[in-house]
């Protein structure tokens, strides 16, 4: 009832409305993405879980979702001059793709330490590549000299409500077809994603519980929550490639006010679920997907009494972006 | 016309009404599995393809439809002493998997080489483990004396009506979804499962193209159509580990009289498969399950005028279940 009221009082970057609209955008160039369950997950994770298959979106992760719905979003005269973007890989993926299917070009800024199968994505939808050193700062000042060349508009990968309602739409999705699950478990980065997946689902259930999955070597969101405010760290080191980036000002109010709770876990249960995945649910499942899968199975929320009852849980695989080199050698360390 | 008239006279081992009714009995059972698109991979095969991802299916591969149909056909009395079976592996999980939610024993003939995944997937399941040699006489007869001693129905992986109309449902469901699909393209190995989707998707729709897919080291099937008889080999030699059976007695008229092609390719089309479905469309396929998608790539179909006009074809994807470890050292070879 509280988040109820919170809710309708409360102006997010985007709402139920927003991401309505978005859905029916989107609708012509995005995958329905299937529900996969197992038995054999179930009896081990002691809950019924709904996968959610973004890793099956186009350009192999739900970033396409928001992508889409900004670039669909733009006048044609201000998408004349193209769109630019940084990221390290499937957000870049996802901009190259859209912009393709509007006709428009891509510039995409992406620091050299990006996995390959990614920054091959980008090639692949004609995205035009300009490196930039890894940090966040040398990333945004690259972006920002582009933006002056070429004029195009900047799509950020997370803090924009454009992007935050594409990436609701996973919710609507997901509820109409299982209008039983309880809680999501959604993957936490920049927090585009939950944010657009909490916002719809507490529209549409306002009792639905929303955890986030952060990995350890990357938890600023969980340092945030605890803090009140926005917390940025020196460094991130984790497995997790997708799940570097820190909350923004308009993902930040989501998840202060209506994410439930963040349960951090470490590489070696995200490497464990995505062998998971892998040999029982037979999909390729990157790092920053396969975390809720160890966010449930993780100590922290089995024994936590608040999520006992917790029986029907979404879960957003979020990418399956991975190559197959890296993934056996995370399954043999 | 001349296909329909043949449907409708003959008696095959299985026909559209035992295959819906394989679909009520096995409908609380089995997953209804989803079908995957990639626009990547249809602009480069040039056709519109939907893999119809039974590598989802309980215990990663078909099979199960079959034993499912099987295992809950027989009455209570024969049911009683359990059942026995001998196969490679995916039929083994799945009789397995099928005889403990029937409440029954299951014992399991497998041959020594058997892949690791899958003689796990029999013990997770519960079956009861016998080892035999490699060759089929071998396997037969290790059957016949768990038989004898344990007074079991033996549950025959391919040449059995009740095994063929549960592996027909797979084109019910894929029709239902799909209508204006005009081809479908199988594995082939002893011919249950092509037999099964080619009587129901024949009756479905007369018109509809059959092509079945056989690698290179075990082209028994296209041996036999050339022949108009059953060939078998004196050994086989492929990747696709699920595919090295030959035609039994009722399945080879429906190969013979129904399936209008067989196509043959090599085990590093089907490696080149096996990259392709793992990196875009991020699924985990074992080599007779990518073998579909490399017929159609293969230049023998491709060049063929008569199936220029082959647009929407369904593939079976028959199975996902190879260790990681072995995909690997497959792409890098």
């Amino acid at each position: 009832m509280e988040e109820k009221s919170q809710l309708q009082c409360k102006t997010y970057a985007a709402d139920i409305s927003s991401i309505k609209e978005a859905q029916n955008r989107i609708k012509p160039f995005v995958h329905r993405t299937p529900v996969l369950s197992s038995g054999q997950i179930d009896s081990i994770s002691g809950r019924r879980l709904y996968f959610k298959c973004e890793s099956f979106q186009k350009g192999g992760a739900f970033k396409f979702r928001g992508a889409c719905n900004a670039i669909f979003s733009l006048e044609d005269s201000e998408a004349a001059k193209g769109v630019v973007t940084h990221s390290s890989g499937n957000h870049a993926a996802a901009v190259s793709l859209a912009a393709k299917l509007r006709g428009i070009p891509a510039h995409i800024v992406i620091p050299k330490n990006a996995p390959a199968c990614k920054v091959e994505n980008v090639r692949r939808y004609g995205g035009n590549v300009i490196w930039s050193e890894v940090t966040v700062q040398s990333r945004e000042e690259v972006s920002a000299k582009v933006v002056e060349e070429t004029g195009g508009v900047l799509i950020h990968p997370f803090n924009d409500g454009r992007i935050i309602s594409g990436q609701g739409t996973i919710s609507l999705e997901l509820l109409e077809e299982f209008p039983h699950i309880d809680t999501i478990i959604v993957p936490i980065s920049g927090g585009g994603l939950i944010s657009g997946v909490t916002l719809a689902a507490k529209a549409v259930n306002p009792n639905i519980r929303i955890l986030a999955a952060e990995p350890k070597g990357a938890n600023d969101s969980a340092q945030s929550k605890a803090a009140g405010k926005i917390i940025k760290l020196p460094e991130t080191k984790t497995i997790a490639d997708g799940l570097r980036a820190f909350l923004g000002d308009l993902t930040w109010p989501v998840v202060r006010d209506l994410v439930d709770d963040v349960i951090v876990v470490d590489d070696k249960a995200i490497v464990e679920a995505m062998r998971m995945l892998y040999e029982i649910l037979k999909i390729v499942v990157e790092p920053s997907g396969a975390i809720g899968l160890a966010a449930v199975l993780s100590k922290y929320f089995q024994e936590n009494p608040a999520w006992k009852d917790c029986n029907h849980i979404g879960i957003i695989v979020s990418g399956g972006n991975i190559d197959l080199g890296v993934l056996w050698e995370s399954f043999k360390n």
